[in-house]
């Protein structure tokens, strides 16, 4: 018998739980949301001030060299570059995963000519897809075109016309983990290059780009860096791919000396020939001053701590009569799953709608997916525990079937 | 003679001074710069304060909803719409001018695929020609590819394999416009399509680019519209090619259902096919709320402000042994320049850091231009009386000529 008693003294014992005064946490409310928007560290809320009163307010045009404006894309990038498992020199913060998909999808593109395929899952995050799709639309099928296979089929689905694989390392729904290590081989040894999606994965876990030997990957900053809403994103190419094309969203920032203002696009050395445009410098400094916060932390802990709290989760609701009414889709081997477990139900929308209602939050995901994120920084055992008991409620008083859940918000 | 008096006696009647307040600017500079960074609105440090403590930190995921960031872009594009004689439902905020210009150019390339030409000036900003040649280089000259020729030989070289024209409004360094109505005429006499760049111009001038049947373009948030460091850029498209083709950048935001998650694109109508991936909503925020100073604006009164400031920095300037050293780049008639001056000089670098050095902020371009942007909404005609005494100063003391400005910073 699991008790609250037991659960605080799981709290007590956490050496992460100091993590979480480092967030504005609202008192009243249990976010189990992380996985979509990451809470607001303090150190952020105060960076951003700085950066908008002092450093734009009065510094003026004089911050982008008296504050580093304009080394942030790669100072966010070596600060990302360790929690990913990358050397230094092989990340940059830019524009958005999609943006950033496009530029690898074209590389990929020009790095393997003769094969048009990028092979990917029918159920990876539809941008992933959907950016296949505007570049295979731009240069034409036989140039480039998408294939999805089921997850567990990419491997089978290789041959020599495949250019690259674009997967997500932690499912969105499921929170299924694909083996990295695995697939990158399989990839390669077929001739093809890796591309990883790791918005689901990055922050929340170990992730070894390098020791994968993965060719490229994307992330956001905006979940597990809590990095603030529509943070900007990085990109990561591995250092023997860097200078071999030039993508071909060849902007400003990208210049191997951008004020000259040289009519001729002559790419800057490494990471930096994958800046574009001039970027969203309030956002960039608030993702900057959030990845502080993991500089000491220990990555397995942190793993650690995130599937004791998704095992938690299950435990106590399997102790309930609740466990029947909702199917988990996520991998019941807790080694097999990122931070986050998948319900599905068929009243999943109203059911996180009346949780929310009491101060639990998750999300909805279509078509009938409630998804529950843990973010061990911020997350406690209690706030599991407190999930459980409004999940109860919610169930017992059928607050689930509300007329009201009939009409959806335009965000889901 | 123009005395200190009779300049004070401008601001007294200026209707626009009372628009100062609404800056967080600081007492001790003049900032002649807001044509590189707009000064500070209070009204966008209190929205970013807001936005950070209250929706990202305490409402959370909610406010995608609640706070309306699933609209913002919309929202931002239509207040700037009507700044540049767009009527609604033609403006989006999103990405970067560099991304925008990429999707616009793909765009243009599929609406008239027989045409392998983007003409544009070879002195136009840099990056708007760095993205046509990455388009180039990722389709193949035979499909796209860049002639530059000189701004006064435009109309000149157009022929029937002119897919688009691509030009500045205002042209960067010296300020010149270009006649948008004219150009745009004549391009499409040619067949061909308009794209125009209006970083330089929106929120300086009034701008018609419906009265002008302009077909596409572009914009920054940072400058003229005071929406802070990196603010995202708009893209503007006259409705009658919104639907006519996709274009290819086209990430989750711009599917016409993104929560459904469905695994194929199809574009929103209108506007939203023009949006990416998910939007840096603090940097967006701090623009939106920009903006509102607008809102109340009469744009000629706005014009003839910015115009009085050039005129008068020029009359004092000639009043002063000054003016022999200076060699101005920009037009000597008013009504062919934008809201800024620009000079050559030798030592133009060491004049912008000895000017900043007494408080008076403006900025150098390769390779000797001394630029002198006026932001009618904060400028006074007692900035540009301070500005040339200090510029008096620091050439009769030959401060420009101070040996620490050998030494270039990285951004100049």
């Amino acid at each position: 018998m699991i008790t609250r008693e037991a659960i605080l003294e799981l709290d007590r014992l956490d050496p992460l739980a100091l993590q979480r005064d480092a967030f504005a946490l609202p008192r009243d409310k249990v976010y189990l949301d992380g996985n979509s928007l990451g809470a607001l560290p303090r150190a952020a809320a105060v960076r951003v001030q700085d950066t908008v009163q002092q450093q734009w307010g009065v510094d003026l045009i004089s911050s982008w060299n008296r504050h580093g404006w304009i080394d942030l894309p790669q100072a966010v990038g070596e600060k990302i570059a360790p929690l990913v498992g990358a050397a230094p020199g092989q990340v940059i913060c830019a524009d958005s995963i999609s943006v950033n998909l496009f530029k690898l999808l074209s590389v990929v593109s020009m790095l393997r000519p003769e094969r048009p395929v990028v092979l990917s899952a029918a159920d990876n995050f539809p941008t992933d897809l959907y950016m296949v799709q505007g570049l295979s639309q731009l240069l034409g099928e036989q140039k480039l075109r998408l294939v999805q296979v089921a997850e567990a089929e990419i491997t089978d689905a290789l041959n020599e016309r495949v250019a690259a694989v674009l997967l997500s390392h932690v499912n969105f729904r499921t929170g299924r983990i694909l083996p990295m290590a695995e697939i990158t081989a399989a990839t390669q040894t077929a001739g093809a290059l890796s591309i990883w999606d790791l918005a689901h994965s990055a922050g929340a876990m170990p992730v070894e780009l390098d020791a994968c030997q993965v060719d490229f990957a994307v992330g956001c900053g905006y979940k597990y860096f809590n990095g603030g809403p529509g943070a900007p994103a990085w990109v990561y190419a591995a250092e023997r791919h860097q200078d071999a094309v030039q993508q071909p969203l060849c902007g400003w920032m990208g210049h191997r000396d951008p004020f000259v203002f040289d009519p001729d696009y002559e790419a800057a050395a490494g990471m930096l020939q994958y800046l574009c445009g001039t970027p969203p410098v309030l956002s960039m400094a608030a993702l900057d001053a959030a990845l502080d916060l993991f500089a000491d932390i220990d990555m397995q802990a942190l793993r650690a701590k995130s599937l004791a709290l998704g095992t938690l989760f299950l435990e106590l609701l399997h102790k309930t009569e609740l466990a029947a009414e909702l199917r988990l889709l996520s991998p019941p081997e807790s080694e097999l799953r990122g931070s986050q477990l998948a319900f599905s139900h068929p009243q999943a929308y109203g059911l996180v709608q009346a949780w929310i209602e009491r101060g639990v939050v998750a999300d909805f995901r279509e078509p009938d997916v409630l998804r529950v994120g843990f973010s061990p920084l911020y997350n406690s055992y209690g706030d599991i525990w407190q999930a459980l008991e409004a999940l109860r409620e919610v169930m017992a008083q059928r607050e689930h079937l509300d007329p009201r859940w009939q009409q959806r918000q335009k965000v889901t």
